[in-house]
């Protein structure tokens, strides 16, 4: 179980290491890569969750509580184990979803801790707080709460039910899969709420907004922080049911 | 048979969700992804391709019918059926041919319609009419019936000869062969009319644009939309019959 | 020896379809893709390098004569053959490099001639003459022959050199691997010349251009046309050479 | 020796070439990819590395020095050699490590050269000394050695933890995982430094700015050169460590 909590810390950490990296060089002044766009934003994202799906080997990669739960709800385990590695399967019991998350939420904050470290020189500068809270999570354009929900429920659904729909058709894509898969979501369903589509990935670097020193950072926007969290819980386990019925 | 449906349904729902959507999410008002370029639209349409393959893996994923016509015209099975996963060959019958294009045209207007809920608020600024329309379907920047014919027929030629072809050469890839490819011909040949190359993409999603709640909506171009379908249904047979002969 | 020839008037002209595509996509007036810049430019014709190998496999699909005469400088044959498909090795014989060229040559041309079709009532608008050119045929930002001379041998030594040197390293990615050098061979090196590397890619649509009833057409600037049909030939049996050597 | 000297020449010389070649089309005046953005020097030094692999596939093309002491201190071999091509394993001596070094450095330094001859008349136009350094090197947006340093430490950290679980995971796709990753990199973790995350790529053609007869150029910035070299050798051990700890 230990394994299981340091493999999706390391690999949630990277992934919004990579992550909220890759929207600090977008939005934070006097960045190589400002104002580069949303094409930057979603490869960025993906590639994020590349990096990430190999350095959690070991637990199967979730990075996500929304694939927790998914793949939970799918009536499978949380993980098949891995034969030529000698890594056991991970059944779907409390104990181990509570590590999964443990391990996700910890990750998620502690890589954002990283990101901040490496723009440290350009949180300094001059920037509205609505801007530098947009590296750590998302927030929508429109604010709606009940929209945004349904606009969250909808990008996970499609997240976790792709995913589950790999096996059947094994393309040797490995990671790249849901890299692409990401990228692909961002591009086509991101453009309303910022696509959270993972709980750990907003709240934990919410947190992280929260207790460290940026300077002249706002509000961590709190009333909304309910949105990416319910809203990919429960896409992710509408996915998880119609995928496990379907694969 | 059902399963055939079912399958076409749920996969070009997808392709449609995430492909309408990334057209939402580049044209319309305060979105993310606003004015990010036709490399957003290119490579959004063709990661919606990506994954709706996926998800059809049961039917050999179509998703269009221009791709089950030319199937039919190259000679061979409407699908290879899968060994591994117990899934019959599919022959081209009238009666299989009938179910697929039926799949296809309800997963379209269902795919339309949840991108339209996605992008529901965003659907409620103040737009032109035909900017809503053109999230849904296709319209060509210089109207001339001939010559848009002519690029639609051009642009799913190489969509189904090329698919073929994917047969002798086969790479790994999987359904990621089948998105660059699309990629490609949108980069290439999506100039002028906006590569409906399917016409169940066009056709399904302006039905749902007909008769959507969509604020200050217009016209849905019923003139228009014989050429996103003929076009692409006289390519993909061309398309077919080539193919056929050469792979 | 028909087989051969047919097979390289098939993939070339899928090559200069998508590529000459891409282009009138970028530049032509009013069109979707209009301004999208050097992103789609270079993802646009490596995506034609994709499905032009996949069109061309019964001849190892060279689509370039500076690939032709590399292989045939490297000491092997010009296409190792494909004993599943039982199709046999090609020895680098006279006739053969002959018919390589004629068939690159032939289809190079068509394909511009498509994309013309494709692109008619863009061309049919009023742009100077060099931008209709352009789609068909490169040119160098800054005119010298020398200098440029030197850029496209450099460019097309990568692209044969490196070509030569995916054989002890497979990936598995099959034309995606060719695809994407030359992505990366445009993004890098394309900047003085705009990256012919192909003296078919070039010649054919620049007679194509000639030959056209293109309104408002130009000059098709022959002065200039020897650089990308040398340039390319000097630096693939460089590449070769090299290639042939290391590998 | 000769044999792993050499390849690491050609592999980092493609490396600088394409790498360098991507800022120059980029930033350079007059070029084709002018201003063309981050997107194109992302992908561009991505697929410089994709080159790069390929070519010194005798040496296991460690193409840098961060990887080389990486893999030093993960405890493991140098290259792991190649059974069915008959290369032996070489193993982390004091004389091998040299022999990488050497060979980086020198590769680095002569495809910073080509990339010169390939933009020769650009360079030649007016242009800041800072941008034609630029081409070359690396350099910060906001100059600050401590936080710096920082940034390309987690930045190379990242590249060489990742690479060495690329181990358990395989996923066919060779050099590309490389590729992406250093894409990824660059977006996420490029915008306050330029990525060096390789002692020879920004060493190698800093030397070569000095010395090349490039009109107008300033100074070679000899101050901060430091920090793209310790930063990358002290970001690749602790990621050898981590990764030789993890997979």
């Amino acid at each position: 179980m230990m394994d299981i909590f340091l493999s999706e810390v390391m690999g949630t950490g990277m992934l919004t290491l990579l992550g909220c990296g890759v929207v600090a060089n977008v939005i934070l002044p006097k960045t190589k890569g400002f104002n580069s766009g949303w094409v930057v934003i979603t490869f960025g994202w993906g590639l994020a969750v590349f990096a990430g799906v190999y350095v959690a080997y070991k637990s199967g990669a979730h990075l996500n509580p929304a694939v927790t739960f998914g793949l939970a709800a799918s009536g499978g385990d949380l993980f098949g184990g891995n034969e030529e590695l000698g890594i056991a399967a991970v059944p779907s019991t409390f104990g181990n979803i509570l590590t999964y998350l443990a391990g996700e939420m910890v990750g998620a904050f502690l890589g954002a801790v990283l990101a901040f470290l490496t723009y440290k020189r350009h949180f300094d500068q001059e920037a509205p707080g609505a801007t530098k809270l947009a590296v750590f999570s998302t927030g929508p354009e429109l604010r709606s709460y009940g929209w945004n929900f349904v606009t969250e429920v909808i990008g996970t659904f499609v997240l976790v039910f792709v995913i589950l729909l790999f096996g059947p058709s094994p393309s040797g894509l490995g990671p790249l899969a849901v890299a692409l898969l990401v990228v692909g979501i961002g591009m086509s369903l991101g453009g309303p709420t910022g696509y959270a589509i993972n709980p750990a990935r907003d709240l934990g670097p919410r947190i992280a907004h929260a207790v460290l020193p940026i300077r002249g950072k706002g509000k961590s926007d709190w009333g909304y922080a309910w949105v990416p969290v319910v809203g990919p819980i429960v896409g992710g386990v509408l996915g998880g049911l119609l995928g496990g019925a379907v694969s």
